[in-house]
């Protein structure tokens, strides 16, 4: 399968426009944002009428509500596109930063320095809010961007696109940095994954099964984002009363989400302690249980079978075993996790140091929510997803993970 | 295509192995490396008598002389081996080391820790001494390595494993951490790039064409090495007695490495001065020059196609022109560089920043040999190869580019 003619064009102009992108000043780009967060808020009435023709679509498709809740754009949504849009200005510019450096043995200087990576696909589902988020990271970061959103939101997207454009170049910077794939069907998709020379990096954001292809039949280098089968172990040495809050923040704080416990293992030595609150208090939520023997023993638990350990639920489900030793739980974590999130609750030093070092996870926590796995919390300011892969960046991606680097070597005419 | 159950229980194996490599002291991998270095040298008997079976057979097949020597295995060459694998006991253990860490407002640590991969695929061509390096490097890096060289070299890589192993297990590890890929048709390759999950990260080390077909065809993710068009930049304001020595050590010290110049662009300006020096030059060392019109006019020099601007030679042949100002040299290296390493000679501040801005190479070299892109010469005592791609490592790899991260958050009982 080769490259479509409109899709080369479209990945030539944005190569161009990297270029100047990648050397742009900071104010520069800073003043780009702005602009942009601006237009958004300042037409946002165009921007909702074209959502109002992809919300039209999904109900006269049957969409099911909780998808159209999340294609929906209002101003409030809109306002807070543009305040990531400023949030993203207001953090360090990655571009230029001197990673490492020092003056070898025969005098040379040699720096490795923070370069973006030139042209970045970002593959996405549903929400339209992503087309802006993005767009601003990319920039910032001094990459051109290839957006292609969902086909539902088709409308929004075109419009955010064209408005966010039109901001761009207002700032003086090349409205290529930010385009739109041509065409919403799936070869659209499978070409952009053959594109290599021409987009450096394709990061897939949305369901496993679109991250599960992206992964497996691109040419160009992908980073993985977002699959999260993620583990609570509440340790013989646990608190009890903190095992139970993160417990239940993990699960059920908010259930949609990659870093949402889907699992929960609890040490045999406190299973008599533990099961009777945790079963009553996940219940009392509506969460249901897939357990093991010893969980289906309490009413309403219904049997886990293999696939459950397996499973992302992203809702009010969650599978549980009692596990005989601190073994057996890593064991299973291995087994079963995506590697992404997974916490143990415990006050044992000697177990929390073992789960750290034997639990090969993006993020391990210790007596804290999985939920913490979060660019923003972790304190990024922005986060284009969560790596889940271990080449390039794992875990929450901020800026700095938005770039390549370059080693500068300056001498006065040095040979070997 | 599926995998094979021989691979996939070398692969098994290889995961096992790695999980106590993983955490294994960095004393017990130097005790390990240091033993392996010793079995090099006891055990050269049986490592001489493997690779004279290799060369017996290239000799039969009429493989040219320059192959055969890099196949051939000399007492010399073994303690070299030996010698890189005590080297590599004398580096840092990036395994452990904090990438960045602190206290986040609300109590959490948070701690970003370098760990291996897990289990890494080495692809590699001709020279037995790569087996060795290879497994080195992934020993120290915390990494598990599936080794497969070519068939040329089958046996003298079958010795080199049998005796490692035997050093890795007498040092306490699990052998496992060191492993031939089974069968040596294309098919194992094949398999080998299909093998995701249950091999981490592929490194192909060897031609371009081996590397393409990975590159293009592999589902485990892959860093790229290797493929060097690299560009001497003779500017207008040259120093050219300076120019001269960096042309000829850039083409003339190695010819077969990735790292030698394969092109000489320059500035119209100097032309008169600088071709008659830099032609005789090369001709004097029996490079033969692939000019354009302005280097045909000097005899000798043969006219370049637009396949010689976009050849990696490897030889004693270089490509040349003569362009009118900076903006056309950065546009030729933008045309054909393969992004490797770029240099420019000048005594100009601004045209060397604009250069390293605006070259995106893995390394940009001012007034410096394309030769000094190397893992030795940056100081970092061992290296698995040089990247020329934008994600995970660019350059030289080194034992920290051997390394994943991950995020350790620790709390006491945090929830969002």
């Amino acid at each position: 399968m080769s490259i479509s003619p409109d899709l080369a064009e479209v990945a030539r102009n944005a190569r161009t426009a990297s270029r100047a992108l990648a050397i742009a000043t900071q104010a520069t780009k800073d003043a780009a944002l702005h602009a942009m967060a601006e237009a958004l808020v300042a037409r946002s009435d165009e921007l909702l009428r074209a959502n109002a023709e992809d919300v039209a679509r999904a109900e006269a498709d049957g969409t099911p509500a909780n998808i159209i809740d999340r294609l929906r754009l209002t101003p409030e949504r809109l306002e807070g596109m543009a305040q990531g849009l400023r949030d993203v200005a207001g953090l360090a510019d990655p571009v230029g930063e001197v990673v490492r450096g020092g003056v070898l043995p025969n005098g040379l200087e040699l720096r490795q320095v923070r370069v973006p990576f030139g042209v970045v696909g970002m593959i996405y589902e549903a929400r339209p809010n992503v087309t802006a988020d993005a767009a601003g990271i990319c920039l910032k970061s001094g990459n051109a961007v290839l957006l292609r959103g969902s086909s539902s939101a088709r409308s929004s997207n075109a419009a955010i696109v064209t408005v966010l454009r039109d901001a761009v170049a207002s700032a003086g910077l090349d409205a290529d940095v930010v385009q739109l794939v041509p065409g919403d069907t799936h070869e659209s998709v499978k070409e952009l994954m053959r594109a290599r020379g021409l987009v450096d990096v394709l990061i897939p954001r949305g369901g496993a099964g679109l991250i599960r292809s992206v992964v497996e039949e691109s040419m160009v280098p992908v980073i993985e984002t977002g699959a999260g089968n993620c583990h609570v172990y509440v340790d013989a040495a646990a608190d009890l009363d903190k095992a139970l809050a993160i417990v239940l923040n993990a699960k059920t704080h908010r259930t949609s989400v990659c870093n949402a416990a889907e699992s929960l293992l609890v040490h045999a030595d406190v299973a008599d302690a533990f099961l009777p609150r945790v079963v009553a208090a996940l219940q009392e939520r509506d969460v249901t249980i897939h357990g093991d023997d010893a969980f289906t023993s309490y009413e309403g638990v219904v049997p886990a079978t293999d696939d459950d350990y397996a499973e992302e639920y992203l809702s009010l489900d969650i599978a549980a075993a009692v596990v005989p030793d601190i073994d057996a739980a890593i064991d299973h974590i291995r087994r079963y996790s995506s590697a992404h999130s997974d916490a143990i609750v415990t006050d044992d030093q000697r177990a929390a140091r073992r789960f750290v070092a034997e639990v090969d996870s993006a993020a391990v926590l210790v007596n804290a929510s999985t939920r913490f796995t979060d660019g923003g919390e972790f304190g990024f300011g922005a986060e284009i997803g969560i790596s889940t892969q271990k080449l390039h960046a794992r875990g929450p991606m901020g800026l700095p993970e938005m770039t390549s680097t370059k080693y500068v070597v300056v001498g006065d005419g040095h040979v070997r």
